[in-house]
């Protein structure tokens, strides 16, 4: 196998079309499928074959100029009771993804005073662009900042996907690692495989090693192995959600990678967007847990591999308190001391 | 699906053949298989069918009597010469494993003095019991040690599979839960899959559910989440080898899940039969880690799950230090401050 040290898009605007990296196929399959119509769109984010909030939000973005572009009226009131019609359909191919609903949102805003349909066609082009451009700069923004915290030469650990082919470009956590490939600083990461639907097997190993960056991969029960036996600098994850005091719930597993990297006195990073940041929600307590489904645990690829009826605990998520947070990763900073207070602070500065 | 609340034997001497439970096969068929020659035998152990030191000893112990049984020759001298022949064979069978060697060793001394071939078969079959009866009751006074640690209604974890099917019975890590049943002190299970080889999720939970013990599965990295929402009063392992100082390898996983049990200040139990403890290594650091194949972590029953060529770190055990260790549970009892003055102790009582 020859690596390639590209970094691999996974949605892009090609013209006529939108083109989308089937992530359901990966490893095993490289394939990229060409949208040619807001159905393609709908089933592409239904079925999974994109994930990952930001990308999400700019495929649905490209979807409705996508729709637009064919679009073969001229009166605007018309077009606009259409597009908004396109709005409601796409954002039904996946209800409770937030950033859906938010990038919809815009991009009907963004015509509400445009006078044509001809100009609205190019406005909504233009803020799809927008929006995969916005996500790009804070995912890199991310990296920069999260760059200065490591050196040249250390060995990082990091947890499930929160990559690049989840975003624009770029990812979250896994930000500094490409970032730091485009200035020379030469990063080693541990990645853990994320029991049970494998994201760090499936997705993170791939893409690193992609982008030619050194990664080893190792199931989730050898991290306190791993830090004690291979100069582990630190652990950088992502996050799903943010309270107010700092708070992070993120993918199952993290809350034990942060207790670890108190134990071995090592740093433990959350990289987020400040979009994930909920100063609602006071703290980690208020976040409720996804409970998914026992065969997500019973079952590999299809395969059984647990006894017939035994009983599940299948949290999708844990809590990690703010007092196991060295530093939180945004594109305005890197906050560290009081959470609750810096978060408030840039937040409001970022609305 | 019927829980059925009978223990399972993994080894049994059937009269002229010997029982084994064929653990391959596990959890999906429950199949028993009927070995009735020594080459049967060979090929169990050879081909994993058989598992967990003890039992291998005692399904190799069966293996000489049953071979002995068919021998038709009178002429003792010719009868050692061949069952020392027999003897090498079997420990062909898993080089690797001492305590087949032990078994085996015992085997044939037990007929060193005997003058008849008549009283030396029924002789090795005498001393095949008494090593399968030993094993038991060392289990089970590791289960009553370890029962006398929990009071009813306790949530406990554990993590590989210290079982009964890799024993004459009971278990040991496992032990306290048999013991539980009989006893009625009832107690809740939390079993992690263990990944690669999956004998938590393969296994440990096949095996309590079939006593009747309430379990629940986990994947590895939901440990720190299901103690901090689920009341878990301990944890208990099992282990490969324990330093002369306390220290403990045992599958790894254990490492993290001691720390874990620190930080949220529940104890840390490791079930160990002394046979387990080598007072000639100082420290955990003596003891050598290995390394396991890349297949284990990068395929789950065949199917590959990673990207072709990943790097992958797969050691099989990590050790973990006996400052994490809150008592070691022995034949000989319970051991909870200065483990090395007292595992010298219990040992020298044992020998």
């Amino acid at each position: 196998m020859t690596i390639k040290t590209e970094f691999l898009r996974s949605v892009e605007w090609v013209g006529r079309s939108i083109k989308l990296l089937d992530q359901t196929k990966l490893p095993l399959t490289v394939e990229y499928i060409y949208l040619l119509t807001i159905e393609d769109v709908w089933e592409s984010i239904h079925s999974l074959k994109v994930r990952g909030a930001p990308a999400i939000g700019i495929t649905a973005a490209f979807g409705l100029a996508l729709w637009a572009k064919s679009y073969d009226g001229l009166n605007m009131e018309e077009f606009l009771k259409r597009l908004k019609k396109q709005r409601y359909y796409l954002s039904s191919s996946r209800p409770t993804a937030v950033n859906l609903f938010w990038a919809l949102d815009r991009m009907v805003a963004s015509v509400e005073g445009v006078k044509t349909v001809i100009e609205a066609k190019g406005t909504l082009l233009s803020e799809a662009f927008s929006i995969q451009k916005e996500d790009e700069e804070i995912c890199k923004r991310i990296g920069e900042y999260g760059i200065e915290l490591f050196k040249d030469g250390d060995t990082i650990l990091t947890h499930c996907n929160a990559g690049g082919i989840a975003t624009a470009k770029y990812g979250t956590a896994l930000a500094p690692f490409y970032i730091g490939k485009e200035k020379g600083v030469s990063l080693s990461v541990y990645a853990t495989e994320t029991r049970p639907l494998l994201q760090g097997g499936r997705l993170t190993v791939w893409e690193l090693q992609n982008a030619g960056v050194d990664v080893t991969l190792i199931t989730d029960n050898m991290v306190a192995h791993t830090i004690q036996t291979k100069n582990v600098q630190a652990i950088i994850v992502g996050a799903d959600r943010v309270a107010a005091n700092g708070d992070t719930a993120n993918k199952i597993g993290t809350l034990g990678l942060a207790i670890l990297a108190k134990e071995y006195g090592i740093p433990f990073y959350v990289a987020a967007p400040l979009s994930t940041v909920d100063l609602d929600i006071r703290t980690g307590e208020d976040i409720p847990i996804e409970q998914r489904h026992a065969s997500e645990v019973t079952h590999i690829y299809g395969q059984q591999i647990a006894p017939e009826g035994i009983k599940v605990f299948n949290p999708a998520f844990d809590v990690t308190p703010s007092k196991y947070i060295t530093a939180i990763i945004t594109e305005s900073g890197v906050l560290t001391n009081k959470f609750e207070e810096e978060l408030r602070r840039v937040k409001k500065f970022a609305n």
